[in-house]
């Protein structure tokens, strides 16, 4: 089986730099299927991308290298790493965006040198970039830098239980469908408040009527808040860092 | 020759959900060539998916697995389904987006089964993308479920013939150029009427001058209603469900 | 190695014209690897097309075939031609989209049959997929057309020096992160005017404190005007031909 390099950035794709990253990759490393995860990250939102990231680092399979540039950094003196978890690689900014591959014990972190050659608002194309290919074609970890000790680790905030048994969380993302995706996890009954109202946990979508509000657990094991046939966020006025508060029953 | 996946849906890229699908999709058929035709299909458009699947699913090579999860239903008693049709296969809800491959004599469908552990919320992942996976694999459509009767077929609805000769269409779809393709077929010459004037019907953009409009046969031989250089739905005013009327001629 | 072919359009994908032309290529260049670069060019904006192209065609590896389909004159008499020039190949109409691969003093360019069959409103379906199929599948150039003469060459528009040693530039491009890329090239020090203030050229957007602007040489060599951690299109109002002029110091 051919190597797989997947690709996820903020760039959008209508200025070029993805297709200049594309050009070093397949003429780095010719065998490799490089894969569009997507390039519509918001700019320089760090943790959209490192939410994206989690879900899906562990669905491909093992030697698949993950390219990560969501970079507001770029040119700083922000370390570029290289990252072995679980079988995968992973190449990006130390900037928190791998945070989902470094929870794991067994990962390992090598810094990347920055040629004096790379461009220095550019390090996807010149640093990242070869970094992958490199490890799609066979290299080592340890061969592409030295250790790196203590890199960027961020973690979704956990909810705070209240004295009174409720659960206070929050709103972590807004997906494309409007669904207000919350930092709950393990619920499977009760209530949610939410943007000033209560609405009952369920099973589905379609356990409500059209147009109303519902709380259910997503495909991630995240408790969100939709409506059906409609948008939590536009139509609740749900947006991220909203909070969230869980109770076992509307009595509580 | 590696085995084709396409995938069309309406989840955008940046939330991740089409990379876990990806994921999926690589670990379970390894050999596999995965080919992004659009995420981008508006939210829950399923018409807009229907004609775009018109569009393409005949082009690609026979055996090509096309997955097209456009999926409002999802959770609900909609079924899931697979169907084999002029040699390709198409794997989706039943809700009509898989229209264009059923019109056909030759057509099977069977009904997936949905394991309890699939997310409610996401047969993309769970459902859809394991049986495109088989397929892709060399499974036999039957066996991957049960035949399903009566799928759900939507079709473009007719154009209306009146006493006057006039043939009386609509707009189906607005595309990124902002023109306005039609529900009419078999148009050569002659005039339609549409946003309150008569526009020729010419053979190419380039008939008129810029900024000028004109109607002319489309390249999936539906008639469209275009501006040169322009978009006919913001200048023209022209939208989904707006009716055009062709004549003969002027004088009709 | 299979053969690359690349894709650029400004077609989106949601409409399902990019579909149609990936069913033609993966039919008629069976082994074949595409790789979309971009379909998110703005409609028409042949101007923003040849400075993509500019920085990707010759990443890529020797015999990548770039498929170019930004056409606004698709169905007129404009040419729709192929193109050899340092290995790599270009197909796509002659409107100065594939500029940067006609400046090589070893481009050879064929005008490509239309046949009467292929719609007049999508040659990139019809007539450039086929063509940039053909070359993937090892056809020579001249097995294409008939030797093309003088095709359309579209140049950036030279920096101008003034009398006291100023230079005279505009801006050319606005990329997603609201960078303004100027035409001045090689400049490393000094400052530029732009947008009615001095802004000193430092090596990275990291030299100044967040929310300042900045000048930098950017990843292709050309000078750019950014706002770090901002946007310098909105906050600056720069645009596309918007003046800028740099200036060998402050004092100057």
């Amino acid at each position: 089986m051919p190597s797989l390099i997947t690709l996820l950035t903020d760039f959008g794709t209508a200025d070029g730099y993805v297709a200049e990253i594309k050009g070093v990759l397949y003429s780095l490393a010719p065998g490799a299927t490089v894969v569009d995860l997507t390039h519509e990250v918001p700019p320089h939102d760090t943790e959209l991308a490192r939410l994206a990231v989690a879900r899906f680092w562990r669905r491909f399979p093992v030697h698949t290298v993950h390219l990560v540039v969501v970079d507001p950094g770029v040119g700083t003196s922000r370390a570029a790493v290289a990252v072995q978890s679980d079988g995968r690689y992973l190449v990006g900014p130390d900037n928190g965006v791998l945070s989902p591959a470094l929870l794991l014990g067994d990962a390992q972190v090598v810094r990347l040198p920055v040629s004096p050659n790379a461009a220095r608002t550019f390090h996807g194309r010149d640093v990242f970039a070869p970094a992958a290919a490199a490890l799609a074609n066979g290299a080592t970890l340890a061969s592409l830098g030295t250790a790196h000790d203590a890199p960027i680790v961020r973690r979704t905030r956990e909810p705070v239980k209240r004295d009174d048994g409720a659960i206070l969380g929050e709103v972590i993302a807004i997906d494309r469908f409007g669904n207000a995706i919350t930092n709950l996890i393990g619920v499977r009954a009760g209530v949610v408040a939410a943007a000033g109202r209560p609405i009952a946990v369920r099973a589905t979508y379609a356990d409500v009527a059209a147009g109303q509000p519902v709380a259910l657990v997503g495909s991630s094991g995240l408790l969100e808040v939709a409506v059906r046939d409609g948008s939590a966020a536009s139509q609740l006025g749900l947006e991220r860092g909203a909070v969230v508060v869980w109770y076992r029953s509307t009595q509580a």
